[in-house]
């Protein structure tokens, strides 16, 4: 879900998620961005700090408003990020005089952090119903074969039998703690991001947490008392919960190789990968590449701890670790949710009656 | 705080923290193997699953039993844990017959995944205080500077000025929250496990819960539903917090270092560590060091993560690799509270009046 | 450098690096699969395991050979890997007779292997004239401004004057020792994978070393005694050496940062990235790429050292893990050179006369 | 092999190495530090440097000198090391006349480096016997049981039949190669660290080069033409050695246990770990101890790559992470070798005649 895993055609099926790809598209971005403006100039026109007719007609300008991509792209790489490109072209768009009322006392962070929390929270959003049914399936699994018996392992051995349901208990029992994190988390993920050029909201005087709850409500994110551009616990608890959710997948898929072994036979599956040396061979693709996710994500985690070393007001150094890193996390847990839901629809017996 | 910088005499005073030591000892950990044998006796006895004249007898014995450690030692490489020769030498002690009414039922995760419960929960009570105390410092800090100006800086770069009071708050805001999530998190941590050899309380049938709440009340612990033999997430969840807290001291140490530069000299330091070659210098020790701590744990939760992948009934690999991560991580974090403290302490000014 | 920071067009431009896309694309990777084919047929028909004339005119059709990829795409999910559709394809091309000259005794690993080998093989040569690239400009810099003085710091603090050239040599050191490890380890990254269905050469008897020998020349990679299916070792030292290339560049990135602060000025930088909210700031924009770089690739480099497990014939999971991480690392290694480079060239002046 | 599992006695035999603890212990590191001081002011009499008389004094006084480690411990926490603290005391013992010839131009760096210098080379003996006698204990197995048959797995599924051979294989390649690597490698750990408080080797002018090479043949060092204080690739590359070795034996030690797996049964292996529960089951404990003391240094080297960004003359952050991560590495390195050997020693059979 690299790179190379994302863009070759010839390896780009295995980890494609195309509804979480536009959560985080080009255009769903420069949406945000543009909501964000729209939303700050709104609100500074109702607390009375931006003149209301020149925000009037400037709202009016930005719903208009279509940049021109690769001409903010010329840009980026000197400045870092698109944010100054954009407001450029934003500014050019309305003439100086809306201008004045665009873009007032905040900052690029305030942006991209925030559009970055409305990806979130909409990616929250598909994770919550992939997670619905996986669980769904996990229960149906228990209604099938839970009454199966099969043998319980411990340390790689034979242990005492067990039924089918305490198995498939252990996999279902991490994901139901997990999916109700993930809704008690999404209030914390959809914040906005608002303190402008160093975080304190200086340019706004009394009126900052009027302001930002103003432009939260119009943007359907979560006001927060301060800003958070250099507090990313948030981001690093959704990660935290992210590999969580891919982890507790790579156990089911751990488990689901390790009983489609001949020898061991606990699993059934069907339409198993084929090899082009012994097209007879069924290998149990999903099941595996759910270990691969599981592991994929726990690496990355790492990096995303790294990056709460956040020095200063803003450090561009750990800001663009995190883009490299939690939105390929975002995919990737997400795509293990589909994988898992192939591999539960493969199943055609666990155990034995 | 690993072997070298425990055992060490020349590096481990840097890393020294006697308080958690005490918590992971020895005696605390067989202690505790003791304390779970004794309630299990006296719950089974409770719902009448083990004869109470033979319990009571079993109970007065194991309050007596002192291990012979290094005896048990010695079978701890061929089992890979020290449970089996413990309960020997306890099954020993009491003879055959009191010995058929101790250990009935349960497996050496129980004991061992209870005792690190009661490690880790007492470790997040020494946790809480010194975040408390942090806490108080960083009020001070504020209330004595908070008023000062300094240069805010993003991106490496002087910025705009900002008060001493916005730089403290964003070392106090996440520490409040994280501080808050401790508290809420403790229930979680202090969980009973419980679940007998294959994780399925199959010894116990319909008493299984009534037997697990009252061996969790009598070790003031948490009883869950079920056993969390290969649901490891509270514990990864504990790691996370742990790498957060250490994370969110790691910017302040970044901070104060950028600070405390000459040319910059936004912070004024007291009892700075000399230099072998340069007596005049004042380096910023614990300022770096709460760095280095906030690296090494976020290096370490990619381990913890790793170990989600825990295959069938009880994973001996994922398991031990636990044993050498989350202690080292507890340990760490509780010394980053420390070396801030001290850091605190050595605050002459900050800012400018 | 990951599905969003290539895909997202607001994101891309700092990431970017068409060379080595390229060297990565689906025609590459597609045209080295159709190589390893022909070189083996060839090679056969050599050895007189397969019949000659057949092996001519099969040889014939895959040099016409143009593969339909999104068929092939649409069974990449069910195999896991995109080989056994290619194959099938190939055949289907050519035809019953001559198909049975084609893909004999081998199997994907082989093909997908190899074709990684030509891949990391040409990128190793990228590297290589990027390396010596960086390397002049740090010698010019050297040359311009050497002789200046600045001064020496240690843990933070200001230590001892050192002259500019000393600072400079601490950036050339490591990286011409790794230019030379480079072109030291690029015979080992060249290697042909060849082992078939089970690593042993099987099917090839006596004839598994002149054929590998003969399937090697053929495509210009180095032939090994046996084949290194599960023997990822050269691999992660690969990834070793890529990461520890964007570490020595982020310690020049991390040292340009501090250098640029106000109150240090040790460095000039022209044509610093923008700020939205405050034109007149120059930011060290690609200074702290570096060190973005180099902290991304520090904690790929841990995954890539976890997928050493690889358990028995072939790893589906730890095959698959490198896929996702390998690429990615020589894509932000490859770009790291080029942003060392942007920032040597943007060097006004280091230290004072 | 952390601060618990070495102090804790219940877990720690299971992770002992009292050969490695005995190269790393105070006394071997306060024993470097001296011999590193009559090193120096013997090389800097021998080039004239210091007056000779003096130093013969001097060199008289240090072979005497023992260190009070207590007195040298309460220093440690404010300096960040224990050089500063020793060296008041060498200087002590030897008064001020014979200090004056006595740590002239050198660091604290100088000695801590090439200490740990010191320790690592014996540490990379020592690897070197045990894989010595791992490979020979191979060896033995292919000799013995080569000429069996097994069943070759790849994704986990039976493929085709291999030798037992050829599964000996592909254990042994990985360390035959990485043994030689070793020896290759002993060169770069053995350096002498030597440059002064700021790296450049000011104090010695143009007898830099000659007083270097005079302490590190004093020492049984390398000498190398410039200071490595900032420059870690060495450490690195020894970390990612050191990692790949226990990679490796993870693969056999994955490997042993799915072949020990009842239903599998390819290996059979003697004095398995004992259950409390299950008395009869045999835990292939070594086997998986080699899996997780391998993902244990996998997870490391991410925390050693990220210490590359090792900032301006000396990073005190980096330098602190570095002691805290790498003789862990090397000592669950070593450890796996002896694991291994243990795992090697209990094999009765592997495959079938």
């Amino acid at each position: 879900m690299t790179t190379f895993t994302s863009q070759n055609a010839l390896f780009a099926p295995i980890f494609a998620d195309e509804e979480i790809d536009a959560l985080f598209s080009t255009e769903a971005m420069v949406g945000s961005f543009t909501q964000f403006e729209i939303a700050l100039t709104g609100a500074l026109a109702e607390v009375g700090r931006v003149d209301s007719d020149l925000a009037k007609k400037a709202l009016a300008g930005m719903e208009k408003f279509v940049p021109d991509i690769p001409a903010i792209a010329d840009r980026i790489v000197a400045d870092g990020l698109p944010v100054p490109g954009y407001v450029a072209q934003l500014k050019a768009h309305l003439g100086e005089e809306l201008a004045s009322v665009v873009h007032v006392g905040t900052t690029s962070q305030d942006l991209i952090d925030s559009s970055f929390a409305i990806s979130f929270a909409r990616a929250t959003d598909v994770l919550d119903q992939r997670l619905s049914a996986v669980l769904a399936s996990l229960s149906d699994l228990a209604r099938d074969y839970g009454g199966n018996s099969m043998m319980g392992r411990t340390r790689m051995q034979a242990a005492l039998p067990i039924s089918v349901a305490h198995r498939i208990t252990t996999w279902q029992q991490p994901l139901i703690q997990l999916h109700a994190d993930l809704k008690t988390q999404r209030s914390d993920i959809a914040q906005l991001q608002f303190g402008g050029p160093v975080g304190d909201c200086a340019a706004f005087g009394d009126d900052a947490a009027t302001v930002g709850a103003a432009i939260a409500k119009r943007m359907g994110l979560v006001a927060s008392d301060t800003s958070w551009h250099t507090d990313r616990h948030g981001l690093i608890a959704f990660g935290n919960l992210l590999s969580q959710i891919s982890g507790a997948l790579g156990k089911f898929g751990q488990d689901a190789c390790l009983m489609a072994q001949q020898g061991i036979d606990e699993i059934k599956l069907k339409g198993g990968g084929k090899s082009s040396a012994m097209p007879h061979k069924q290998n149990p693709i999903p099941a595996e590449l759910l270990v691969t996710l599981a592991r994929y994500n726990a690496t990355q985690i790492g990096g995303l701890h790294q990056a709460l070393v956040h020095e200063q007001e803003r450090s561009g150094v750990m800001w663009t670790l995190e883009w490299m890193i939690l939105p390929e996390m975002v995919r990737v847990t997400a795509k293990s949710l589909l994988v898992a839901q192939d591999l539960l629809a493969r199943i055609e017996r666990i155990g034995t009656p």
